[in-house]
């Protein structure tokens, strides 16, 4: 804020740090220091706008209590924490009961980002909005112009469109993963020839941050002159926004698949001592040599497409999961300025966003990203070799948890019918939950729209069982 | 109970069903009514053993309420609804301060379970077994003469268990449909030729309830004498322990992907308008012709075996989810009689669970279900098919969610060395969130076990930020 010409005060309840800070980072820029509570609030001009950045959870309600009656009506307090979206919901609605204006808002960037330019992603009482907009998006990073900052929703909406981009940046590095270790173990690459093939990625379709840096990462040695990245031990966390996101994915009744195998195969790096005794236990076997066999050129292109293809359906998930969110939650969310706000600043900026901008602005209620012409024609193209890099890594042994249900999540969602009729069946036998018959079979006897209950065996009584949650 | 000799009081807040129950479903049996509270409490002997069969959640807490005044110390409380298991943490603790034993037992068998014997899962308060245990031996379903009924743990543990149990019969229910989803459109079968298949796979290593009920299903014509199961519609609900399941395997850390995929396909299934538009707007492109080209009768066996391999991981990744749950909520559970409990009387009974039995009893601190003798051979006898299968379903264009993960969670599961080593270089990258170096490549400059931090840039600062959740 300070290098964008704002005058600020910091504070940090470890008073040394403001010293610290003061004397050096903030050293010659628009910035003074408090040192008490009392000290802070009155360096604040009407109406107060305070950014708290701690620890999401229990201290971002404890510095609202002991700011609070410092505060007049009308000030604002923004939380720029990684907070989970019910406890934005919560802090709007007690903070506007007492004319205290709440802001959430999501913040990413990482390390780079929070210096030079993160995505802001606000949501929560939008009285507070013309009071902050000027100052966020003079700090958001820009994207041909526009700033990547955008007022998102009400109560928790910024928090919850943080999180899932979060999710949403769990799918791509799981993408990138199972891309990098089908070259390495499927083809043989080395980590150079691998860092090449994602230099080449990088001027595509893919063209991103995350491609990028893992280009970078491929290509960065170790002083004996061997890649870094192979002696980085293979266990990854998985404790925050990607599991909250798989989880409201899950209460919302949305299938939003690849996001939840990209957590859970996080889960799986994680035990790692078990994953290698099982490695001496349970070996590869197939009726091929285990070896690609195949031309390497074009299956390089085919895995770029299926890291494309599936790309695009983690993006399409994700937006349903926002609309349905949207829906449940009773909050307007402006879906062009969401692809708008990822587009630039954040871990997850891409071209590949600006195409998800243009496509929600050409039809801001567009139901599904994969009915936009330009993704439509995208995952068509795709599909060939998505099919065959799935199909291949199968028969290699190579794990494509993400690969592998973005394909059949496609193959399922453009299916008008799918077996569920057969586990409706099921659950009418065993447990007389009932079904519905299909508007083009419906009967007298079947009527559309009941609840049916077939006496399947001749020996259970007639009475469904509507309640029993199986 | 009655039917096997217990004398047993009825009661039900709507004092009518008592009285109609008594005059026809209980006729000549040794069951007595109750017409309120205290003609209840009355009627029972001391310990007094209660047995709610109320809808879960509130009911529950309502009737436990409505009864603790009546009540003596050492009374026992059983909940045989399809409670949470948080919720039978709580009210074991709560009623245990209040010298009440409290017992949350899973009951699972659907609708003819219910009167020929259940599988019994209880769990709670230890000092009301020795009480209960007589009963619910008797009622429980038999296998090879061993009751389907044990002490599972501690709290929550019996309705915990109960809620894999379903969470697995999820998984179960989505494996079979996918076979019967091939089977018709990937090979172009007749329900009729479908029905046979499964007839004979349950002749084999799929023996159990919910193969013979499918081959029954699709069996079952309408009138017009075409099978009844293609005329049902193919939405089915997912508002329960499966999704509590997947929810908890988060919340633990623990990769039990089938059952995920399982929740998420229902959810999939359940947007069926959007899916019917999906499917005038996605079309399946592939370098094949779309058509299967091989042998069927070998697809078949291949299929057969894909399957079983499939269940194979569910079942270990289950037990797994448990063994986690066991260690993080201080419970005992026993992993044989947990199986033994599921062979009989359940939705998920099968021989299957007969060999997992005997897994178990062989070695009661079995790591993994894969590292047994018996399904370490059955999993790698099953790979070749298991690999044509999945390969094949991609390039057909059939979604197999649940084959695929599970084929995936196999390959990652028994894979030393993961591509999370490159996850973990990107998050040091992009937020200096620091990584750990393999055990064999440490040294002086990246010691084993320390969080290393590199600068990979050049540009960014020294400061890691191991606090940041991405």
């Amino acid at each position: 804020m300070a290098d964008n010409g704002f005058t600020i005060c910091a504070y940090n309840r470890t008073v040394s740090k403001v010293d610290s800070f003061l004397a050096n980072e903030a050293k010659g820029k628009s910035v003074v220091g408090a040192h008490n509570d009392k000290e802070f609030i009155d360096s604040l001009k009407s109406p107060r706008r305070i950014m708290l950045l701690v620890q999401a959870g229990k201290a971002v309600d404890e510095w609202i209590e002991r700011l609070l009656p410092y505060l007049d009506a009308g000030d604002i307090i923004i939380d720029g924490g990684n907070s989970h979206f019910p406890d934005s919901n919560r802090r709007t609605k007690e903070l506007s009961a007492k004319n205290i204006r709440f802001v959430g808002s999501g913040v990413s960037g990482g390390e780079e980002g929070a210096r030079f330019g993160p995505s802001l992603m606000p949501g929560g009482n939008e009285e507070a909005w013309p009071h902050i907009k000027d100052i966020f998006q003079a700090i958001a990073a820009k994207s041909d112009g526009e700033a990547c900052c955008e007022w998102v929703g009400d109560e928790g909406a910024g928090h919850y469109v943080k999180m899932v981009h979060n999710g949403i940046e769990y799918g791509d590095m799981q993408l990138i993963c199972e891309a990098y270790d089908i070259m390495k173990r499927g083809l043989g690459l080395s980590s150079k020839e691998i860092g090449d093939v994602f230099a080449k990625w990088n001027k595509g379709v893919l063209d991103s941050f995350l491609i990028e840096i893992t280009r970078d990462i491929l290509y960065f040695n170790d002083d004996d002159g061997t890649a870094l990245v192979d002696k980085i031990l293979d266990k990854a966390g998985q404790k925050g926004t990607g599991k909250w996101t798989a989880i409201n994915a899950l209460d919302l009744g949305m299938p939003v698949t690849l996001i939840a195998e990209a957590v859970l195969a996080r889960c799986l790096s994680g035990i790692k001592d078990e994953r290698t005794e099982a490695s001496t236990k349970l070996r590869y076997v197939s009726r091929g040599s285990g070896k690609f066999e195949g031309n390497k050129e074009q299956f390089l292109e085919d895995l770029e497409q299926a890291l494309y293809a599936s790309k695009i359906i983690s993006y399409a998930q994700g937006f349903m999961l926002m609309q349905e969110a949207a829906r449940e939650f009773n909050w307007k969310l402006n879906k062009p300025s969401i692809a708008l706000m990822w587009r630039g600043g954040c871990i997850i900026r891409s071209v590949f966003l600006k195409d998800i901008t243009s496509a929600y602005r050409n039809e801001p209620d567009l139901k599904n990203l994969l009915f936009d012409n330009f993704f439509n024609e995208a995952i068509h193209k795709a599909q060939p070799g998505w099919r065959a890099v799935v199909a291949q890594a199968a028969e290699l042994g190579i794990p494509t948890p993400a690969f592998g249900t973005a394909l059949s999540w496609f193959d399922g969602y453009r299916t008008k019918d799918l077996p569920a009729n057969l586990l409706q069946a099921q659950r009418d036998y065993f447990g007389a939950h009932t079904f519905h018959i299909k508007p083009e079979h419906a009967s007298d006897k079947y009527p559309q729209g009941k609840d049916i209950h077939v006496n399947w065996t001749g020996r259970g009584g007639n009475v469904s069982a509507s309640t029993y949650q199986a």
